[in-house]
Parts: structure tokens; sequence; C-alpha cells
């Protein structure tokens, strides 16, 4: 495996994932890069290019077998595997996270859900008691987590990913809207919401002009 | 102003506006292209390349101004004015969003949230009484609405993009999972959470390789 590949191109692997997926789908057999290019919206150049960074799936003249093509971008995204997750935060957004049964499909298994709050602890999410989050730093160390989700608000998520840090999970998925202090060792991949909306206010403005 | 904007760019400057405002809180008066590289994690030529797009702000010797650049990204992105949002969907999802202040910080006004759900129609969320989505057709003509965010699932979020297009909505923030068919005239952003996770699923890979 090359270990040059760009941010930029890894970024890129789970939307050619969710193309191709549809594509199997509707029974599509292969397709071309410009074929590809127009339903993805990446340029076909940008498309045989980034493919190229994992050995090139495509043939000249045959385009790529999309079977084939879903099969390597699965296996290079690490989807061979399953992942232990947890939600710590079990608000409105905890909670919708628990009901996306889509990432279950995918291979991440939600095993605990926690919260600090007397009322949501020992409530039932998706077949999941919530439990206390005093509990958390020993259920982590007992299952061998992977990702820990914190919708937490912002004041509680720097105590909680130090716990997760403690309890050697891998990696964190922070919905909080806080850069959060961890060690090199786990990875984070933080979602900010307003990204969207001021991309979004960008095109109405330029619409208005 | 200068249309050939990659995608590219415009993606980047919520990240830029984000981290100016950090600064600015932390009253952080100046900074160079290469401080800035350092906490935003773009290269400093990177930086200075984006900038350029939109006449450049920075001084040979002093670097940037950090309040003038935030006001000068704010503007770009069209915060100088106000947008009125509505949620369809008043699941956990969009419970979720109507209780994000923040958005309203940004000029993102929610004037309405709407729902099939008997049991979730006239239920009050955040200041505003959830709507019944029958009548969101007519409220939608009369509020003269910038942005939808669609919260229902995958079933429901088309009959709802035709409503919107039909009342001339200008732009729809989707959560849910399928790809909207709209007119060209309308702005669609769609949310990929799966996205985030199969990222990190690839570096818990690479990890453990």
């Amino acid at each position: 495996m090359d270990n040059s590949i760009s941010m930029a191109v890894i970024k890129r692997l789970p939307k050619y994932h969710r193309y191709l997926k549809e594509l199997l789908d509707r029974d599509v057999k292969r397709i071309s890069s410009k074929e590809l290019s127009e339903i993805i919206g990446f340029t076909a150049s940008q498309i045989r290019q980034d493919l190229n960074n994992f050995g090139g799936f495509g043939q000249q003249g045959y385009g790529y077998n999309v079977e084939d093509l879903y099969k390597e971008i699965g296996k290079i995204l690490g989807l061979t595997k399953t992942y232990k997750t947890v939600i710590i935060g079990a608000g409105n957004l905890g909670q919708a996270l628990a009901n996306y049964t889509s990432f279950g499909s995918y291979g991440f298994e939600l095993v605990g859900i926690f919260d600090k709050n007397p009322k949501i602890v020992g409530l039932e999410i998706n077949g999941i008691e919530v439990t206390d989050v005093d509990l958390m730093k020993k259920f982590l160390e007992n299952n061998d987590v992977d990702i820990a989700y914190i919708c937490t608000n912002k004041t509680g998520a720097q105590f909680v990913a130090d716990i997760l840090v403690q309890a050697k999970v891998k990696a964190i998925w922070n919905f909080a809207p806080v850069d959060l202090k961890v060690s090199e060792d786990i990875r984070v991949e933080n979602v900010h919401l307003i990204d969207d909306l001021l991309t979004l206010s960008y095109f109405l403005k330029e619409q208005g002009e």
C-alpha cells in the first residue's frame, strides 16, 4: 500500500463506494471513467488518477467492473471487518445516530450508549440500554471498542475524550463543536454541520448578486 | 468576483471562518500564513493561493489581520444577511437540528418545523410548534424561505423536495440517504454521515496493517 495517498483522495473514496453500491443495486455490470464521471461529478481524469493510487482496476476499452471496483474500494476502506462503536450523549443527536441502522450494514456495530442524565440512563434505544457514563471506562476496557461517537455538548466533550484516550479507544467521531486535545495515536473526525450551511449561504449570495 | 473559484476552495472557506473566529475569541490580532497553516492544517502556500482568489488580504511581512480576514470571508460566504430556514421531519435528527442554537448566531433563522406524524404535530421544539406537513406548501409560499433541511426518512424525501421546488425554496440541506431529483435552480447539499465513518475505518485498517 502506497502510504503517500493524500487525504483528499481518501476523502473521495467513500463517495466512490456509495455510487458503486447504487450501480450494483441497479445491476450495472461495468462502467467507463467517463460514465462514472457523469454520475459522481468528478472529472474522468480525476477518477482514473484516484483509482490509480490503488493499483488501477480499469481496463482500456472496457472500463471498470462495478462489482470488483466496489469490493476493492470496500477493502481499501477497511470494510472487510466489523468495528465496535459506542455513543456518548444520548440526546436527540445521539438517539438519531443510534437509530441509523445503515451504519450496522457497513459493519459498524453499536455496542453501548452512555449518558450522565438520570432521566435518560436506563432507557432502551434501538435495543441498547443507556448506561451511566461513570461506568463507561470499565465498559470500554472490557469491550475493545474501536470508535466512539461524541454527541455531548461542548462542555462535556473533552472530559469524555480523556476517558476514551485512557481506555485506548482507537478513533473518535466528534459531533461536539470543539477541537479535542487527544494523543496522536487516536484518530479524530470532527463533524462541523455549520460548514454545509455556509456553503449554501455562499451560493445563495452568488445567486442574489 | 471571480466566478471560476473552484468548489474545493469554496468548501474550505467555512473552515477558515471557524478558525479565524477562534483566533478572534482568543484576541489574536494578526497571523502569518505559516502560523495559520499550523492550526488549520492546510499548507501555507495553499492558504495564500486560496485567499488570493478573493483579492488576497495579506501583507508581506505582516501576515493577515485576523478581524479583517474573518469579516471578509464572512462576506464572501454570504453571512451579512439572514436566511429563513425550515426543518421537515421532526424525529430525533430534526429535533437535534432545531436545538442547534449556533445556526441562529450565523444568521440561519429557523421559522418552521413540519412533520406528518400526528403524535409530533403540535409539539413545541425550541419555541416553534411543529406543523402538519400538509400545510407546508402554503407556509413556504407566504414566508419566502431560503433553506429547507430535509430530515425525513428515505421514502419521504423526494415527495418533500417536490413541494420545496414548487414553492421556490432556494436551497435544500438533505440528510435523507437519497439523491434528490430537483430543478437546477435549487441548490442541494447532501449530508452523508457514513462517509466520515468510512474515513475512520480506512485509518483503523491502516493502523492495523
